[in-house]
């Protein structure tokens, strides 16, 4: 039989997809499981957008413009001007979802064994696309003390070496919904401009925000050849099946490498594409319903959160995630037992266990992202699971993992 | 300003696109275009599959399984039954066209510095997704004289070097039309059990064979391990734009491997997988139409081609692609020369000049791939063009390749 490649054996499997089984399992015993673990939005996709989908006429489903259609690309300017960034239509190049942006961005700008920084906890498929790309992730540590803030420009240095080729952020932050300030944002422009590297700066949340406004990446002076925005209308729209993202840059060089890696795979997806530009057309208070939506969930999250005994968790100022720290030695056994073993009224909830979100192994044991993506009465019923679970697992784990708790 | 990675300059370019900007200037000058270039059928998606996109009901455009739908890849199963391919839902891969199922493939079964052998001329992006896997692409040259026929056992066998993992066919097959026989089947079935290869076999034309019935490598006996088999429903049904494919294959370490790529990118495309999983439900004649308008436009092609002096064009069993050998020293100052300097009756065409298709530098030169992709009175016209064309250009290129010919 022929062997498996090496990349295709290091390839990470979903930290996530692990607990799926218990979950599977838990659901077939007839348990209510509410499901913070995931990313997919229960925000209903804009109606407009799908009927522009829906309403469609052409008769042939043909390849768009490798970049996109130019319609949209055109569209889109007119979205990123009003947030502040400034770029013309062929400075977007239309992706098949965030994900390909990234690994576009990764084939065209490292070569394998160069080296990209990256904040964690982070976005456990950063891991996937450098192992497809054979980019090393050096992660630096941000932490929970401070809300994941930015770390240091020390602690970036000391992890520059000349392999180095690219710092990358999410911003606001999947999984830790920080929102970097602009204060920060100038101490990567500092660092990036120094060591001539490139900055990748993932936006797929940018349009909730809590906290402030948000600063993009691509509005940093003077790193015209610097700065790769990666973007995607699948949080923003609730369209994270439409698979369309974007890569957006000034770089001429960067743009035309991109374009030779689109053009081999011929073209985004043509629906989605209707949707996105449809979406563009969206009245500009569209986003206030929702964020406001996403802000009283975040907020009844994190109020029930930190009132249980020795939870912590620092309010996020952005995107629909936030992480909490757990009294538990490992939150990924304690993920598994709420699955198998714990009920609460019938119902039980799904955390990500943060440990698959960090680069260095043995940081974020005792965390879990939560995705408040469930409405305010879900959530309180989740967090009505949690605390008491969190009761629970101590006498729990002391007479034995296996044993099982119900309340009815 | 930091450096473009070596992969992204080695990037092959479109061996067509170079031509694009010429045939855009023709169009400016008001020169009607006929694109035998690209293999964007005219062939109308079927109209019950559009609708069944146009008439969903789903409020939230949700990610799918990273799979694909379960429901879809069922279906699938039934579709390839009624093609003598027996698998169950669980082989089947759902990927975004059949371009990620080759990158996936490739990443899965091949280490960087690994080589596939491929009978050239090929499909030019495969060089792309070998590029982007950092995989080697090793030329097995097929010949016009015999029609693109599979080489010989020799052939493959003095190919075949320590970092050899991989043959990969397409069949029927894109450049050239080829339609392999059972025979040639069962010699790459000897070849890749001796030496313990994968056989990837890109099946995107299945349905348009004209001669004979379709053997694919999946019928194959004794190689569950070894085969992965690439589809798409782009050229099935006229549904480029979808960008629905699949890689299937009865290796379950395969399949292991191929879905952490799979998860890393979420999903593929969800509105195409409805209009995918409609598509197996059309009548089972469905296809009848469709080849028969592809058999006739290759005959008229075909014909017409033939009846040209110093022009060869061995019959195509299938696909809707040709290939003729031209009487001009380099088909890609031709195709420019065409699209630049010369008309009849106000129209030129566009063909694809076919050294792109060849790994082996220098060869192709005097080829051409014609798409039949237009009616055939479209065919008709574009050959008249060309003919004419085939009289005027020595004396063009005797009197300096300035020189531009119009008939009125």
């Amino acid at each position: 039989m022929p062997f498996i490649s090496q990349r295709g054996q290091d390839m990470p499997a979903s930290p996530i997809r692990k607990l799926v089984p218990y979950a599977e399992a838990a659901r077939s015993r007839g348990v209510e499981v509410y499901h913070l673990n995931i990313g997919q939005p229960d925000i209903e996709t804009p109606a407009a957008t799908l009927e522009a989908v829906r309403n469609s006429t052409f008769k042939i489903l043909e390849y768009s413009h490798s970049a996109g259609n130019e319609s949209y690309r055109r569209k889109l300017v007119k979205y990123y001007g009003k947030r502040g960034i400034n770029i013309n239509y062929q400075q977007i190049i239309v992706t098949t979802g965030g994900s390909e942006a990234i690994l576009f961005g990764f084939l065209s700008c490292l070569d394998a064994g160069d080296e990209v920084i990256i904040p964690e906890p982070f976005y456990a498929n950063y891991n996937g696309f450098a192992t497809e790309a054979g980019v090393k992730v050096i992660p630096v540590t941000s932490y929970i003390e401070n809300g994941f803030a930015l770390p240091s420009a020390d602690a970036f240095e000391k992890a520059i070496t000349e392999r180095t080729r690219a710092i990358m952020i999410c911003n606001p932050n999947n999984p830790t919904g920080y929102l970097y300030s602009h204060k920060e944002l100038i101490r990567l422009q500092n660092l990036v401009k120094k060591h001539d590297l490139y900055l990748f700066s993932d936006e797929a949340y940018r349009e909730f925000c809590y906290e402030g406004e948000h600063f993009s990446a691509m509005q940093l002076e003077d790193l015209e050849e610097n700065v790769i925005l990666i973007d995607t209308i699948s949080k923003r729209y609730s369209a994270c099946g439409g698979r369309i993202g974007a890569l957006i840059s000034r770089n001429q060089q960067v743009l035309d490498a991109v374009l030779k890696f689109a053009q081999a795979r011929l073209s985004p997806p043509s629906f989605s594409q209707i949707l996105g530009e449809a979406a563009v057309d969206l009245p500009d208070d569209y986003f206030n319903t929702t964020k406001e939506e996403y802000r009283k969930r975040r907020n009844v999250l994190v109020e029930r959160l930190n009132r249980m005994e020795g939870v912590y968790c620092p309010s996020p100022g952005g995107a629909f995630y936030a992480m909490a720290s757990l009294p538990v030695p490992d939150t990924e056994i304690f993920s598994q037992w709420l699955l198998e073993s714990f009920t609460l009224k019938g119902q039980t909830l799904m955390l990500a266990p943060a440990a698959g979100f960090y680069g260095t192994e043995g940081l974020g044991k005792n965390e879990v992202r939560l995705a408040y993506v469930l409405n305010t009465e879900s959530i309180h019923k989740a967090m009505d699971c949690l605390e008491a679970a969190l009761k629970a697992y101590p006498e729990t784990i002391s007479a034995g993992k296996t044993a099982s708790v119900s309340y009815p």
